[in-house]
């Protein structure tokens, strides 16, 4: 093949959005390290705009992100059935997404109230599944605080809201992956943005993508559970060559520069709620990739601690990092769109040599 | 930027299931001008198996997918619903696809099942949106004859049913288009079939892609109804440097093989239905494109025709095509699984240079 496996390597185009250049993670020029303490909807306007807003335009335009929070009472309706399906709530927020795409007036819809219904359409999905009210946005609350008060019915401490601010800023972009291009093949065509932002939820739902948080809290809740010793349970893991879920970045081979900061907030969150036993697994198998693997835990590994300490259950892991990444899909899909051009790769064909039918009719 | 734009000419991968090379059209090695003539199911099973059936195996398959046409109860409770809203029915089809990946039962749906349920559920959208009646399969009829039936309620004659076979048969499959190689980055991340599909019909929708089909329809009618001169329309329109809907392709530089066959079904088919009025119109056209713009009619371009004397309402167009290339999009996702390398393809970052915060808090 003349190219490389997975497109691993292949620059499929160009973006002024955010890099991974040199290993660190930049967002329009900005170190993630010092974005991480911003406000998140400070963020969106800087990946929206590649710019930092002026303190006014943060204003007005975090009004505008919050009171846009609101679902129509249609989709309100059908959300109240489909939300409660016995699949997987990625599966739902897939159909949920395409659906908040055909309600009447979507043809208007922008970026901004396209992000503020799917924060808000999560955070029902979430509510319904548990048989818990449905609770209004708060309009003294930026969106991170709006979006974890609507998933958990608690408003968040400035302690708590400064946290969940920087995991949603470090979720919010990363370049090319699998779900941000899937929703650049799909802009190409000059299809809409929902029809973009449900393929990037497809996309996101893999295993080897968005999927994992959810599985390594599967992982930390059966070493708990069935008092496993943590370098037990991994050593066995790798011998049997399977792979550790939240370890190792087709980017990142020095460590993923979000998880630094994570690190820190799942230490301080897990103390907070009692659950120090599960920071002290990871700690455990951290130091056992790094010591046999040469493997750092990536994004995916303390946020899923983290989720669990604000009272989220693990299928819904996914959908969090979901609502964060959206800010990042609509930014790449407005710059696509500016692009102009297909997205229409060639293969190669390595199938049976040209063959000719026997003459005999098949029907 | 290192790469093609919009990766033209790059191999993103390697397919046994189709090929363009030699600006033919190939399935598995046999070229489209010879499968023209078979039955769908034979094609469908070409694609997933690269290689035609026995005669008996092709009995049993085409069978098996015959009466796996139906839906579940609570799909066709939810789709009275949706399919009812005023946006356009490929948004619906997008919904529907997720929808169809979240009834009961689903993790286990295998691509005979998957195929069978959307062509179903594409016939539902349209009837429910008529207010007529669905309709069952017909047990006694292939897979493309039942699509038809449930379509329009009428059975195809015999010299129908071969016309529509081909038409089905020339858009199942088409190796790296953008809706296929979206199904093939959201399969590489281990995503299920449906979000592979929904992906995939996400793309399709774009004007670039499968939307074409309905805008050709458009033109005509425009052309006709106004009753214009067809070549004052179209010189006008090259002389404002507008693109010409079903014209030109990003592969087939001397003429799209599928329109060459498609164009005798069109004027069959016009003159039946008495609808020679557009075939007229059509013949103008391409004379004048070939002539001023060294430009040849794709796949969309007489099949929009074909599908206006099936008695299809122009919107519903792009959904034709959809239930045809449902059976290469999950060739393709098959083949993709198979070969376990996520895609994940590199940018280049043209953003702003490295940048830091004013020291101010924002929070
Ligand atoms: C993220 C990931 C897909 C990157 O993959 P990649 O760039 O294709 O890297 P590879 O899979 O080729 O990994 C290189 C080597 O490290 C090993 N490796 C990588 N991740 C591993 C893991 N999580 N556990 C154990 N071994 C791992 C591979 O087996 C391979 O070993 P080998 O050279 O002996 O065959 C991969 O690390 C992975 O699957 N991680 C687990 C899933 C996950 O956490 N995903 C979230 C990413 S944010
Ligand atoms: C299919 C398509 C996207 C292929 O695009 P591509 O490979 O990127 O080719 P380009 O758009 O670069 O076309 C090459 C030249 O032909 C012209 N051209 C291509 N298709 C044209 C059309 N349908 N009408 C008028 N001019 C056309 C382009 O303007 C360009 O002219 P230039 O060199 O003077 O700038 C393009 O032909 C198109 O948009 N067609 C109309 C939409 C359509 O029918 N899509 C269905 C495809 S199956």
């Amino acid at each position: 093949m003349s190219c490389a496996k997975g497109l691993a390597g292949v620059v499929a185009g160009q973006t002024k959005i955010s890099s991974t250049d040199n290993q660190r993670l930049v967002y329009a020029g900005y170190p993630i390290e010092e974005l991480a303490q911003k406000k998140f909807e400070e963020v969106v306007f800087l990946l929206w705009n590649t710019r930092l807003p002026e303190p006014a335009e943060l204003i007005t335009f975090s009004h505008d992100l919050v009171n846009k929070m609101v679902l129509p009472a249609e989709t309100i309706r059908l959300l109240s059935y489909i939300a409660r399906e016995p699949q997987h709530p990625m599966s739902i927020l897939r159909t949920t997404t395409s659906l908040l795409g055909t309600t009447n007036d979507v043809e208007h819809d922008e970026p901004p109230k396209i992000l503020a219904k799917i924060l808000t359409a999560i955070a029902a999905i979430v509510r319904i599944r548990d048989d818990k009210p449905l609770i209004d946005f708060d309009p003294a609350l930026g969106m991170a605080d709006n979006f974890l008060y609507m998933l958990t019915g608690k408003k968040p401490t400035a302690e708590l809201s400064v946290m969940f601010n920087t995991v949603m800023i470090l979720h919010a972009d990363h370049e090319f992956n699998a779900s941000t291009f899937t929703a650049r093949v799909v802009a190409s065509t000059f299809s809409d943005y929902y029809s973009c932002l449900t393929a990037a939820v497809c996309a996101l739902k893999g295993p080897l993508h968005g999927g994992a948080n959810e599985r390594v809290f599967e992982m930390l809740s059966d070493i708990v559970e069935n008092k496993t010793a943590p370098l037990v349970f991994i050593s066995e893991q790798i011998q049997a060559k399977r792979k550790i879920m939240g370890f190792g970045h087709r980017v990142y081979k020095h460590g993923d520069p979000r998880a630094f900061i994570l690190k820190d907030i799942a230490e301080a969150l897990a103390e907070k709620t009692n659950n120090q036993v599960y920071f002290k697994v990871q700690q455990q198998l951290a130091a056992y990739m790094l010591k046999h693997k040469q493997l750092h835990p990536n994004v995916d590994y303390y946020t899923a601690l983290i989720y669990h300490c604000l009272g989220l259950k693990k299928e819904t892991f996914t959908m969090i990092f979901a609502a964060c990444r959206t800010a990042g899909w609509l930014a790449h899909v407005m710059e696509q769109r500016e692009q102009k051009c297909l997205i229409r790769p060639n293969s190669e064909y390595v199938g049976p040599k040209i063959q000719h039918c026997v003459t005999q009719q098949s029907r």
